[in-house]
């Protein structure tokens, strides 16, 4: 019989491989070995390797609100200190790791050379996921804010230096390219706020 | 015989390939039929696949500044515009592939995902001699920033906002992530420059 509990132990299984060793390394045997499912039950749910790789990105996709942003911003109130308690999980993230942690995200868009359309989808989707949340802190952090930021523009910023700063402190393995790509974005919403305040005295 | 423009061959063709593939997609078969070389001649040079990735990082290591930098910054003298048009050099990349394009030794850094130490070396190699003259400009710019501003971190977050921005258009398939991760960029250089203009005048 196949029961739900064995596709989301397929599901789980790949999140792990193609995280420590990217997607074109793992193979089918290597999932049916890490899962303890028989081959049976993998083509029962996916067909290919690819469909297991669109449920993976669609379960992180659903998972970026109670699996990532919850646990981090149940104790920040602070929206702009909730864009760098993000940042200091994907630290932890390194610091635990030895820095040999990549997002998951961002390492398949890189080495999957050329995506499926239904893959690059996901991808993107993650990444507007992603974007979206950090962009609401933007929103509700307005009073402290130039009224005309564009707020779309700044959230795909702080993306665009978490996947940065990953990828260096990876490289090199260790927390310096991060922590200067985080002071640096720091710096730049420090700009951005005695602007506004400029602003508001003038 | 095996001279050195049959070694040039294989570099060159291993760099299209890791590029536009990636490193574990590529097949000494691929590489073989892409070079019109023979096997003997590829394992004379290259005893493995991986010593040829370390000669095609050592490539591009050597080619930061004659192939990269110097033909970009000849027609640019300033020094934090030539910053600006070392990043408008990967956006030409972007829209001349459809956004397909990716930094060869980013994808890397995050395709090969337990590099061999030697491999990792020479990656982080590669990012730390791009930094290297990116800060050299932030050097030379020194009259209009601030005198106590850290080089090395504001150079190395350019490269964190190159990388991060290049694997976002890339994902989308659009420029716009690009763009706005530069136009923050330059909200933040702009907010040094008048930091520094503040002080001057103080």
């Amino acid at each position: 019989m196949e029961d739900e509990s064995t596709r989301e132990r397929l599901v789980t299984s790949a999140m792990r491989l193609f995280g420590e060793k990217g997607y074109q390394s793992t193979s089918v045997a290597d999932l049916l070995q890490e899962s303890k499912c028989h081959s049976g039950s993998f083509y029962h749910f996916f067909p290919t390797k690819q469909d297991l790789l669109l449920a993976v990105l669609e379960r992180y996709r659903q998972g970026i609100v109670p699996m990532l942003l919850e646990p981090i911003w149940r104790s920040v109130e602070d929206p702009i200190e909730r864009i760098f308690a993000l940042l200091g999980r994907y630290r932890t993230l390194l610091r635990t790791t030895d820095c040999a942690y990549g997002c998951p995200i961002g390492s398949l868009a890189l080495e999957i050379h050329e995506p499926d359309p239904s893959v690059r989808k996901l991808l993107a989707d993650n990444f507007t996921g992603w974007v979206d949340h950090v962009e609401q802190c933007l929103v509700n952090a307005r009073a402290v804010l130039k009224p005309d930021i564009d707020t779309r523009r700044v959230a795909s910023f702080v993306l665009t230096v978490m996947e940065g700063g990953v990828m260096q402190s990876r490289t090199y393995r260790n927390l310096k390219s991060f922590d200067a790509a985080v002071a640096s974005l720091r710096d730049y919403f420090n700009s951005l706020l005695r602007a506004a305040a400029r602003e508001a005295r003038a």
